[in-house]
Protein backbone atom coordinates (compact mmCIF):
# COMPACT_ATOMS: atom_id res chain seq x y z
CA UNK A 1 0.00 0.00 0.00
CA UNK A 2 1.56 3.29 -1.19
CA UNK A 3 -0.69 5.53 -0.23
CA UNK A 4 -0.72 6.40 4.09
CA UNK A 5 -4.18 5.58 5.21
CA UNK A 6 -5.35 7.93 8.32
CA UNK A 7 -5.38 4.96 11.22
CA UNK A 8 -8.82 6.36 12.26
CA UNK A 9 -10.14 4.46 9.50
CA UNK A 10 -7.85 1.54 10.02
CA UNK A 11 -9.56 1.31 13.38
CA UNK A 12 -12.74 1.65 11.77
CA UNK A 13 -12.44 -1.82 9.52
CA UNK A 14 -12.49 -4.19 12.58
CA UNK A 15 -15.82 -2.76 13.19
CA UNK A 16 -17.01 -3.09 9.63
CA UNK A 17 -16.01 -6.56 9.63
CA UNK A 18 -17.40 -7.28 13.25
CA UNK A 19 -20.92 -6.35 11.82
CA UNK A 20 -20.77 -8.19 8.29
CA UNK A 21 -19.90 -11.24 9.60
CA UNK A 22 -22.58 -10.83 12.61
CA UNK A 23 -24.76 -9.93 9.66
CA UNK A 24 -24.22 -13.07 7.53
CA UNK A 25 -23.96 -15.33 10.75
CA UNK A 26 -26.73 -14.04 12.65
CA UNK A 27 -29.13 -12.06 10.15
CA UNK A 28 -28.26 -15.07 7.38
CA UNK A 29 -27.52 -12.08 4.76
CA UNK A 30 -25.59 -11.90 1.86
CA UNK A 31 -25.67 -8.51 0.92
CA UNK A 32 -25.63 -5.63 2.61
CA UNK A 33 -24.96 -1.62 1.42
CA UNK A 34 -23.41 1.14 3.28
CA UNK A 35 -26.73 2.42 4.05
CA UNK A 36 -27.72 -0.57 6.20
CA UNK A 37 -24.23 -1.25 7.87
CA UNK A 38 -24.60 2.88 9.09
CA UNK A 39 -27.69 2.15 10.44
CA UNK A 40 -26.01 -0.90 12.30
CA UNK A 41 -23.11 0.80 13.56
CA UNK A 42 -23.94 4.19 13.92
CA UNK A 43 -22.02 5.56 11.25
CA UNK A 44 -23.09 7.44 8.16
CA UNK A 45 -22.90 5.89 4.56
CA UNK A 46 -20.69 8.07 3.00
CA UNK A 47 -18.45 7.66 5.64
CA UNK A 48 -18.64 4.15 5.49
CA UNK A 49 -17.63 3.86 1.66
CA UNK A 50 -15.01 6.80 1.55
CA UNK A 51 -13.37 4.22 4.27
CA UNK A 52 -13.54 1.32 2.27
CA UNK A 53 -12.75 3.35 -1.07
CA UNK A 54 -9.05 3.23 0.45
CA UNK A 55 -8.67 -0.06 -0.69
CA UNK A 56 -10.54 -0.57 -3.93
CA UNK A 57 -14.39 -0.72 -4.84
CA UNK A 58 -16.30 -3.52 -3.23
CA UNK A 59 -19.79 -2.83 -4.19
CA UNK A 60 -21.99 -1.93 -6.89
CA UNK A 61 -24.77 0.72 -7.11
CA UNK A 62 -28.20 -1.00 -6.54
CA UNK A 63 -26.83 -4.02 -5.05
CA UNK A 64 -24.43 -2.99 -2.65
CA UNK A 65 -21.99 -4.87 -1.22
CA UNK A 66 -21.50 -8.70 -1.50
CA UNK A 67 -20.47 -10.02 2.31
CA UNK A 68 -18.52 -12.96 1.97
CA UNK A 69 -16.20 -11.29 -0.54
CA UNK A 70 -15.62 -7.81 1.56
CA UNK A 71 -15.19 -9.80 4.99
CA UNK A 72 -12.58 -11.99 2.98
CA UNK A 73 -11.10 -8.70 1.50
CA UNK A 74 -10.79 -6.94 5.28
CA UNK A 75 -9.34 -9.94 6.76
CA UNK A 76 -7.01 -9.62 3.79
CA UNK A 77 -6.48 -6.13 4.47
CA UNK A 78 -5.87 -6.30 8.27
CA UNK A 79 -3.72 -9.86 8.14
CA UNK A 80 -6.49 -11.70 9.86
CA UNK A 81 -6.14 -14.91 7.26
CA UNK A 82 -2.58 -15.77 9.38
CA UNK A 83 -2.99 -16.89 13.18
CA UNK A 84 -1.14 -14.49 15.63
CA UNK A 85 0.70 -15.78 18.37
CA UNK A 86 -0.31 -13.71 21.64
CA UNK A 87 1.38 -13.35 24.96
CA UNK A 88 -0.80 -12.22 28.48
CA UNK A 89 1.34 -10.56 31.14
CA UNK A 90 0.07 -10.56 34.16
CA UNK A 91 -1.99 -13.57 35.87
CA UNK A 92 -4.80 -11.43 37.50
CA UNK A 93 -8.51 -11.44 37.17
CA UNK A 94 -7.84 -9.47 33.91
CA UNK A 95 -5.64 -11.55 32.69
CA UNK A 96 -7.12 -14.83 33.49
CA UNK A 97 -10.67 -13.46 32.11
CA UNK A 98 -8.76 -12.25 28.58
CA UNK A 99 -6.78 -15.73 28.41
CA UNK A 100 -10.05 -17.32 28.64
CA UNK A 101 -11.75 -14.59 26.01
CA UNK A 102 -13.23 -17.36 23.56
CA UNK A 103 -13.48 -14.27 20.80
CA UNK A 104 -9.80 -14.00 20.70
CA UNK A 105 -9.27 -17.33 19.62
CA UNK A 106 -12.09 -17.52 17.28
CA UNK A 107 -10.69 -14.64 15.10
CA UNK A 108 -7.23 -16.65 15.02
CA UNK A 109 -5.68 -14.77 17.93
CA UNK A 110 -4.49 -17.52 20.22
CA UNK A 111 -2.33 -16.59 23.52
CA UNK A 112 0.13 -19.26 23.45
CA UNK A 113 2.48 -17.60 26.82
CA UNK A 114 0.99 -16.22 29.70
CA UNK A 115 3.66 -14.69 32.91
CA UNK A 116 3.89 -13.45 36.02
CA UNK A 117 6.41 -12.55 39.21
CA UNK A 118 4.12 -13.74 41.73
CA UNK A 119 5.41 -17.28 43.03
CA UNK A 120 2.05 -18.43 43.90
CA UNK A 121 0.96 -17.64 40.20
CA UNK A 122 3.99 -19.13 38.22
CA UNK A 123 3.30 -23.07 37.29
CA UNK A 124 -0.76 -22.49 37.54
CA UNK A 125 -2.53 -24.48 34.54
CA UNK A 126 -4.66 -22.07 32.91
CA UNK A 127 -6.71 -24.44 30.41
CA UNK A 128 -3.72 -26.24 27.98
CA UNK A 129 -1.37 -23.22 28.70
CA UNK A 130 0.70 -22.14 32.36
CA UNK A 131 1.58 -19.33 33.93
CA UNK A 132 5.37 -19.03 33.58
CA UNK A 133 8.05 -16.92 35.55
CA UNK A 134 8.21 -13.33 34.24
CA UNK A 135 12.30 -14.27 34.08
CA UNK A 136 11.44 -16.19 31.33
CA UNK A 137 9.79 -13.64 29.41
CA UNK A 138 12.26 -12.81 26.52
CA UNK A 139 13.05 -16.59 25.76
CA UNK A 140 9.69 -17.82 25.23
CA UNK A 141 8.82 -14.64 23.29
CA UNK A 142 11.42 -15.48 21.03
CA UNK A 143 11.13 -19.35 20.75
CA UNK A 144 7.04 -18.63 20.37
CA UNK A 145 7.72 -16.11 17.65
CA UNK A 146 4.67 -13.83 19.44
CA UNK A 147 4.53 -10.41 17.84
CA UNK A 148 1.73 -9.31 20.09
CA UNK A 149 1.26 -8.87 23.96
CA UNK A 150 -1.72 -7.85 25.92
CA UNK A 151 -0.52 -5.86 29.04
CA UNK A 152 -2.42 -6.21 32.08
CA UNK A 153 0.32 -5.50 34.80
CA UNK A 154 0.44 -2.53 37.07
CA UNK A 155 1.48 1.08 35.73
CA UNK A 156 4.38 1.15 37.92
CA UNK A 157 6.04 -1.94 36.28
CA UNK A 158 4.10 -1.82 32.76
CA UNK A 159 7.09 0.55 31.17
CA UNK A 160 9.87 -1.64 32.60
CA UNK A 161 7.89 -4.53 30.64
CA UNK A 162 7.34 -3.24 27.67
CA UNK A 163 10.43 -2.01 27.46
CA UNK A 164 11.36 -6.03 27.45
CA UNK A 165 8.84 -6.58 25.44
CA UNK A 166 9.95 -4.71 22.72
CA UNK A 167 13.59 -5.64 22.79
CA UNK A 168 12.06 -9.31 23.01
CA UNK A 169 10.48 -8.73 19.21
CA UNK A 170 6.56 -7.87 20.15
CA UNK A 171 5.62 -5.43 17.80
CA UNK A 172 1.80 -4.57 19.10
CA UNK A 173 0.76 -4.63 22.70
CA UNK A 174 -2.62 -3.94 23.83
CA UNK A 175 -2.43 -2.40 27.30
CA UNK A 176 -4.72 -2.60 30.17
CA UNK A 177 -2.11 -1.04 32.79
CA UNK A 178 -3.23 2.66 33.61
CA UNK A 179 0.07 4.49 31.84
CA UNK A 180 0.75 6.20 28.53
CA UNK A 181 3.11 4.00 27.00
CA UNK A 182 6.82 4.78 25.15
CA UNK A 183 7.55 2.69 22.48
CA UNK A 184 9.24 3.20 18.73
CA UNK A 185 7.37 4.80 16.15
CA UNK A 186 7.23 1.23 14.38
CA UNK A 187 5.25 -0.28 17.52
CA UNK A 188 1.68 -0.59 18.07
CA UNK A 189 0.02 0.43 21.12
CA UNK A 190 -3.65 0.22 21.69
CA UNK A 191 -4.98 1.38 25.25
CA UNK A 192 -8.07 0.42 27.63
CA UNK A 193 -8.69 1.56 30.57
CA UNK A 194 -12.14 1.00 32.04
CA UNK A 195 -11.54 3.49 34.86
CA UNK A 196 -10.96 6.31 32.10
CA UNK A 197 -13.66 5.31 30.10
CA UNK A 198 -16.41 5.68 33.24
CA UNK A 199 -15.16 9.13 33.89
CA UNK A 200 -15.41 10.57 30.55
CA UNK A 201 -19.27 9.75 31.01
CA UNK A 202 -19.50 10.92 34.36
CA UNK A 203 -19.01 14.36 32.79
CA UNK A 204 -22.55 14.13 31.31
CA UNK A 205 -24.02 12.62 34.46
CA UNK A 206 -25.38 15.89 36.21
CA UNK B 1 -21.52 24.88 31.39
CA UNK B 2 -22.89 26.72 28.36
CA UNK B 3 -20.25 26.25 26.07
CA UNK B 4 -20.40 22.80 24.28
CA UNK B 5 -16.88 21.19 24.58
CA UNK B 6 -16.13 18.29 21.95
CA UNK B 7 -16.58 15.07 23.13
CA UNK B 8 -12.75 14.07 22.74
CA UNK B 9 -11.87 16.73 24.47
CA UNK B 10 -13.62 15.60 27.55
CA UNK B 11 -12.56 11.96 26.70
CA UNK B 12 -8.31 13.41 27.37
CA UNK B 13 -9.78 14.98 30.81
CA UNK B 14 -9.18 11.72 32.95
CA UNK B 15 -6.31 11.09 31.04
CA UNK B 16 -4.81 14.23 32.54
CA UNK B 17 -6.13 13.47 35.76
CA UNK B 18 -4.64 10.06 36.03
CA UNK B 19 -1.20 11.35 34.99
CA UNK B 20 -0.88 14.34 37.86
CA UNK B 21 -2.75 11.62 40.19
CA UNK B 22 0.66 10.05 39.54
CA UNK B 23 2.69 12.76 39.39
CA UNK B 24 1.83 13.70 42.70
CA UNK B 25 1.71 10.50 44.37
CA UNK B 26 4.41 8.78 42.76
CA UNK B 27 7.07 11.24 41.89
CA UNK B 28 5.98 13.80 44.60
CA UNK B 29 5.42 16.49 42.54
CA UNK B 30 3.54 19.42 43.69
CA UNK B 31 3.49 21.65 40.31
CA UNK B 32 4.09 20.13 36.38
CA UNK B 33 3.80 21.57 32.91
CA UNK B 34 1.66 21.37 30.17
CA UNK B 35 5.40 20.49 28.64
CA UNK B 36 6.16 17.90 30.90
CA UNK B 37 2.61 16.37 31.07
CA UNK B 38 2.61 16.37 27.36
CA UNK B 39 6.23 14.42 27.45
CA UNK B 40 4.45 11.80 29.52
CA UNK B 41 1.52 11.40 27.78
CA UNK B 42 2.55 11.35 23.83
CA UNK B 43 0.27 14.72 23.74
CA UNK B 44 1.22 18.14 22.61
CA UNK B 45 1.32 21.09 25.16
CA UNK B 46 -1.04 23.18 22.99
CA UNK B 47 -3.38 20.66 23.27
CA UNK B 48 -3.34 20.55 26.67
CA UNK B 49 -3.35 23.99 27.31
CA UNK B 50 -6.31 24.82 24.50
CA UNK B 51 -8.29 21.53 26.23
CA UNK B 52 -7.97 22.94 29.73
CA UNK B 53 -8.71 26.46 28.80
CA UNK B 54 -12.75 25.66 27.90
CA UNK B 55 -13.04 25.34 31.74
CA UNK B 56 -10.87 27.95 33.62
CA UNK B 57 -7.15 29.48 33.75
CA UNK B 58 -5.42 26.95 35.55
CA UNK B 59 -2.22 27.22 34.72
CA UNK B 60 0.32 30.28 35.14
CA UNK B 61 3.24 31.38 32.92
CA UNK B 62 6.24 30.29 34.63
CA UNK B 63 5.23 28.18 37.33
CA UNK B 64 2.57 25.87 35.88
CA UNK B 65 -0.22 24.19 37.50
CA UNK B 66 -0.38 23.45 41.11
CA UNK B 67 -0.96 19.93 40.19
CA UNK B 68 -3.51 19.45 43.96
CA UNK B 69 -5.59 22.44 42.84
CA UNK B 70 -5.69 20.88 38.81
CA UNK B 71 -6.84 17.47 40.04
CA UNK B 72 -9.34 19.12 42.28
CA UNK B 73 -10.71 20.97 39.31
CA UNK B 74 -10.65 18.09 36.82
CA UNK B 75 -12.81 15.94 39.63
CA UNK B 76 -15.55 18.66 40.07
CA UNK B 77 -15.75 18.82 36.29
CA UNK B 78 -15.68 15.08 35.38
CA UNK B 79 -18.52 14.64 38.54
CA UNK B 80 -15.72 12.79 40.62
CA UNK B 81 -16.15 14.50 43.57
CA UNK B 82 -18.89 11.78 44.69
CA UNK B 83 -19.08 8.10 44.35
CA UNK B 84 -21.12 6.48 41.96
CA UNK B 85 -22.65 3.25 41.98
CA UNK B 86 -22.04 0.61 39.20
CA UNK B 87 -24.19 -2.70 38.20
CA UNK B 88 -22.09 -5.09 36.21
CA UNK B 89 -24.48 -7.34 34.01
CA UNK B 90 -22.66 -10.85 33.15
CA UNK B 91 -20.74 -13.09 36.31
CA UNK B 92 -18.74 -14.43 33.35
CA UNK B 93 -14.53 -14.18 33.74
CA UNK B 94 -14.65 -10.69 32.36
CA UNK B 95 -17.48 -10.01 34.61
CA UNK B 96 -15.96 -11.23 37.28
CA UNK B 97 -12.23 -9.70 36.51
CA UNK B 98 -14.25 -6.27 36.15
CA UNK B 99 -15.92 -6.73 39.74
CA UNK B 100 -12.32 -7.12 41.59
CA UNK B 101 -10.86 -4.36 39.72
CA UNK B 102 -9.30 -1.99 42.13
CA UNK B 103 -8.42 0.72 40.73
CA UNK B 104 -12.43 1.06 40.49
CA UNK B 105 -12.95 1.42 44.07
CA UNK B 106 -9.76 3.93 44.24
CA UNK B 107 -12.13 6.04 42.36
CA UNK B 108 -15.03 6.02 43.74
CA UNK B 109 -16.95 3.57 41.47
CA UNK B 110 -19.20 1.11 43.46
CA UNK B 111 -19.95 -2.14 42.06
CA UNK B 112 -22.98 -2.17 43.96
CA UNK B 113 -24.79 -5.38 42.43
CA UNK B 114 -23.74 -7.86 39.39
CA UNK B 115 -26.21 -10.00 37.50
CA UNK B 116 -26.13 -12.96 35.38
CA UNK B 117 -29.33 -15.18 34.07
CA UNK B 118 -26.88 -18.72 34.50
CA UNK B 119 -28.72 -20.42 37.87
CA UNK B 120 -25.10 -21.56 38.10
CA UNK B 121 -24.04 -18.24 38.66
CA UNK B 122 -27.11 -16.78 40.39
CA UNK B 123 -26.03 -16.84 44.36
CA UNK B 124 -22.61 -16.64 43.79
CA UNK B 125 -20.94 -14.38 46.37
CA UNK B 126 -17.84 -12.12 44.66
CA UNK B 127 -16.39 -10.53 47.65
CA UNK B 128 -19.48 -8.36 49.65
CA UNK B 129 -22.26 -9.01 46.50
CA UNK B 130 -24.31 -11.44 45.46
CA UNK B 131 -24.63 -12.64 41.80
CA UNK B 132 -28.34 -11.27 41.53
CA UNK B 133 -30.76 -13.17 38.84
CA UNK B 134 -31.33 -11.28 35.71
CA UNK B 135 -35.15 -11.12 36.84
CA UNK B 136 -34.24 -8.61 39.41
CA UNK B 137 -32.10 -6.20 37.62
CA UNK B 138 -35.00 -3.05 37.04
CA UNK B 139 -35.57 -3.60 40.60
CA UNK B 140 -32.20 -3.79 42.45
CA UNK B 141 -31.17 -0.73 39.62
CA UNK B 142 -34.47 1.32 41.26
CA UNK B 143 -33.55 0.61 44.96
CA UNK B 144 -30.09 1.29 44.97
CA UNK B 145 -30.26 4.15 41.97
CA UNK B 146 -27.61 2.56 39.95
CA UNK B 147 -26.70 5.56 37.39
CA UNK B 148 -23.57 3.53 35.65
CA UNK B 149 -23.66 -0.07 34.20
CA UNK B 150 -21.23 -2.23 32.90
CA UNK B 151 -22.21 -4.62 30.29
CA UNK B 152 -20.44 -7.90 29.46
CA UNK B 153 -22.65 -10.25 27.97
CA UNK B 154 -23.16 -11.85 24.34
CA UNK B 155 -23.63 -9.66 21.52
CA UNK B 156 -26.95 -11.58 20.25
CA UNK B 157 -28.79 -10.51 24.08
CA UNK B 158 -26.74 -6.86 24.57
CA UNK B 159 -29.28 -4.69 22.97
CA UNK B 160 -32.48 -6.13 25.01
CA UNK B 161 -30.61 -5.90 28.19
CA UNK B 162 -29.40 -2.43 27.18
CA UNK B 163 -33.22 -1.10 26.48
CA UNK B 164 -34.19 -2.67 29.90
CA UNK B 165 -30.86 -1.12 31.41
CA UNK B 166 -32.13 2.48 29.82
CA UNK B 167 -36.01 1.90 30.99
CA UNK B 168 -34.54 0.92 34.37
CA UNK B 169 -32.48 4.62 34.51
CA UNK B 170 -29.10 4.11 33.74
CA UNK B 171 -27.89 6.87 31.75
CA UNK B 172 -24.11 5.24 31.09
CA UNK B 173 -22.71 2.23 30.16
CA UNK B 174 -19.79 0.62 29.59
CA UNK B 175 -20.14 -2.58 26.84
CA UNK B 176 -17.33 -5.02 26.48
CA UNK B 177 -20.78 -6.67 24.22
CA UNK B 178 -19.34 -6.70 20.69
CA UNK B 179 -22.21 -4.70 18.88
CA UNK B 180 -23.29 -1.19 18.23
CA UNK B 181 -25.97 -0.57 20.96
CA UNK B 182 -28.88 1.85 20.36
CA UNK B 183 -29.68 4.07 23.04
CA UNK B 184 -31.79 7.74 23.52
CA UNK B 185 -29.71 10.75 22.75
CA UNK B 186 -29.18 11.70 26.36
CA UNK B 187 -27.62 8.28 27.39
CA UNK B 188 -23.80 7.87 26.88
CA UNK B 189 -22.29 4.09 26.12
CA UNK B 190 -18.50 3.52 26.22
CA UNK B 191 -16.80 0.58 24.18
CA UNK B 192 -14.17 -2.18 24.74
CA UNK B 193 -13.79 -4.92 22.51
CA UNK B 194 -10.41 -6.31 22.43
CA UNK B 195 -10.79 -7.99 19.41
CA UNK B 196 -10.95 -5.27 17.50
CA UNK B 197 -8.28 -3.32 18.86
CA UNK B 198 -6.39 -5.93 17.99
CA UNK B 199 -7.65 -5.98 14.58
CA UNK B 200 -6.53 -2.52 14.24
CA UNK B 201 -2.72 -2.98 14.98
CA UNK B 202 -2.64 -6.38 12.69
CA UNK B 203 -2.88 -4.18 9.95
CA UNK B 204 0.14 -2.49 10.78
CA UNK B 205 1.93 -5.99 10.99
CA UNK B 206 3.07 -7.44 7.78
Amino acid sequence: MIEEIPDIVISRLPIYLRELTRLAEEEGKLTTSSHELGKHLGISSAQIRKDLSHFGEFGKQGTGYHINYLVQQLRQILHLTREWNVAVIGAGYLGHALTHYKAFLDQGFHITAIFDNDPAKIGEQLDDIVVQDMADLEKTITELNIKMAILVVPANVAQEITDRLVDAGVRAILSYAPIYLKVPPDIQVSYSDPVVQMQRMTYYLA
